[in-house]
């Protein structure tokens, strides 16, 4: 545990549960008749209200993006990017991050007590789309009091939400910001979520995700969930300067033991998983991966979906991230390019992979710092005072 | 079933098992007392035993790569590549195929009877590195009075068994054929055979490799294994273009069946793959593969590990691969040119990733067949007249 917490970090955090009770009708044709969204913020919000910026997660993600909590050495999964003086400055904006529906950190979601049932929701709890969160997070919008977001940023899913906000909700973003992200998931990265999630459902703990009434966890799927993922959020290359072809034993020892270090590595990364993360809400994010496809409203073009967006765009690719390569960003950039929008675009050089958005790379974060000034500017500047009588959500 | 076979076919053919007494020294340290080998042979061998070729296989191969067994309406995993007028011409060449040590189609190996105890080896059986499988190979060319083999070829696995025979038997070939290859595996590479070897060792059904005697088969980790596989050896963009987003029921089911086509063509050879191929062979030959790194017993330098090999090589690789890219390819190119070599290289523009090498791609055929008249055109003269009267092995 920390005595005292860095310079630039928002410090002590605590999340918040918010119950929403107005009914959610959701793409799957259900409805949630009411729902519990945690989220956590950071930074003041102006008299305004116009200095708010929405974070949204990725896979296996959740709301504790920056700060610490209470007895916690480890901050949340942001922490690099958010904070006083960092890219997302807690000295100019209102950051607002949640855990999504169907996750597995507090918002309703499978392992959450079904009100009607008294039980966990298991594999009772609706599929979600991309679309579903979007909306379920404009009504956490509505219940803050913010209009108009002045950003929404996400990286990989976490992209796809910004971007189907820019969407869906034209008016209520001034900018967004889309980082290792596609417009759609292409076969291959399907093949691989499937494969995740038949190691999950064929595993004889998953009891068809009834798992919580047998008081069993499908360890094993997921820790072969989260191998398979983990190869895709490395690169090739990262690997080979990470790992190579290191063995523990410094030679071969002809038998089934981790021999070299990346298998070591994957292990570890694998089994801490399995306990960390609900399977039922594994699954439940590789199928919102999968049916992201906002084009295909649009008679699959791209640049149709996105004619009615005014916010600003800002898209980051990572050089060596094949999981949603540079390429895929540059489809968004053609799209939005077609469709005369204002669009800035990145290219960082990294050997990470997918993995490089989660990481302080300097010219990242150079660039994150240059394109958050911007967005700084772009507040309405009567109001840009940020923070000095604001409503404070916690 | 076939009533006749294509004019260009091997037509009928049959196995042998050949069975060996001499004890075979592992590089493990145990040793294989006797042990047995299944071939198949096609083409006749001249009086000289000089128009010799060896196909080494891949990971899931075996010995049938030509021709038709009674009763079947599939010819063997190569037979675009062999037969007569073929690329490796069965007028031209006596042509061996075995299935490796450790194989599970009737080669000594975990499903096979240990003499010992009168029950399958299962996890018994020693594991086997690429020089093993040299070496036994090399005791089967004494078996049939080969002296030099005109080539040595092979793809993937199999190019690297073709691979280590330059280097542990310089004298012994005329021609090294290694297609879609790799010096030694990557660590994404072994990540991935991590993946694969989990799933089937975690899966109940596995018994620690001795399911055989519980009359179990570990299918659910055969399926995952073959399954990331098969990712592995498709391209992003063949997979773009044989599945793309394409829905089984043209629409979102919101459920976990298989919605997508890429997910039921993967559950599809999953699980054909695991009633068909034996768990602990997999096992086994993904260590091989991981083990294989010819250039570790020379201070990791690969040209001084080729720099007594007397074999012209000739390497393919395609645009497409990722499992073994081209790249990969050319650090044995930039090896044996360094070692100064006889060494021809090709790339050939395919979509198809890995299983390229197994499609009769028809530039890819074009370049073969050159090199496989070279090849013809290196036989001692004298002897160059191919099966008039020479041994036929079946």
């Amino acid at each position: 545990m920390l005595n005292k917490f860095p310079d630039d970090s928002v410090g002590l955090v605590e999340p918040q549960a918010i119950k929403f009770t107005e009914a959610l009708p959701l793409a799957c044709g259900r409805t949630l008749d009411q729902y519990t969204l945690m989220v956590e913020t950071y930074g003041k919000l102006n008299t305004d209200r116009s200095n708010a910026i929405l974070i949204c997660h990725a896979l296996s993600g959740h709301h504790h993006a920056a700060g610490y909590y209470e007895g916690d050495n480890k901050p949340g999964w942001w922490d690099s990017a958010i904070g006083p003086g960092k890219a997302v400055d807690t000295n100019k904006f209102f950051i607002v991050s949640l855990n999504n529906l169907g996750g597995c950190h507090g918002s309703s979601g499978p392992n959450q007590t079904d009100p009607q049932t008294g039980k966990p929701y298991g594999p009772d709890f609706p599929l979600m789309t991309v679309k579903d969160w979007v909306t379920s997070q404009a009504r956490l919008a509505d219940h803050l009091g913010i209009n108009q977001w002045s950003a929404v940023i996400g990286g990989s899913l976490g992209g796809m939400q910004a971007m189907q906000w820019a969407i869906t909700y034209p008016e209520r973003l001034r900018h967004c910001m889309v980082i290792a992200a596609a417009p759609k998931l292409s076969a291959q990265n399907i093949a691989f979520n499937e494969v995740a999630r038949q190691a999950i459902s064929k595993d004889p703990h998953f009891y068809s995700g009834r798992y919580y009434d047998h008081n069993a966890v499908p360890k094993t799927g997921l820790m072969l969930a989260r191998m398979v993922g983990h190869i895709t959020y490395l690169s090739d290359d990262g690997m080979r300067e990470k790992f190579g072809r290191e063995m523990s034993a410094g030679k071969l020892m002809f038998d089934f033991n981790p021999q070299f270090e990346v298998e070591s590595y994957l292990q570890y990364q694998g089994e801490r998983f399995s306990t960390a993360f609900d399977a039922n809400t594994y699954l439940l994010m590789t199928k919102a991966l999968d049916y992201f496809d906002p084009a295909a409203d649009f008679n699959h073009d791209l640049a149709k979906a996105l004619e009615h967006v005014s916010a600003k765009f800002m898209l980051i690719a990572f050089t060596t991230d094949w999981r949603f390569s540079p390429e895929r960003s540059r489809e968004i950039l053609d799209a939005l390019v077609e469709a005369k929008k204002e669009v800035s675009y990145t290219e960082v050089d990294s050997p990470q992979g997918h993995d490089a958005f989660l990481i302080p790379i300097p010219r990242y974060m150079e660039i994150f710092n240059a394109y958050m000034s911007r967005i700084a500017a772009d507040i309405p500047t009567e109001t840009n005072t940020a923070g000095q009588e604001g409503y404070h959500a916690r």
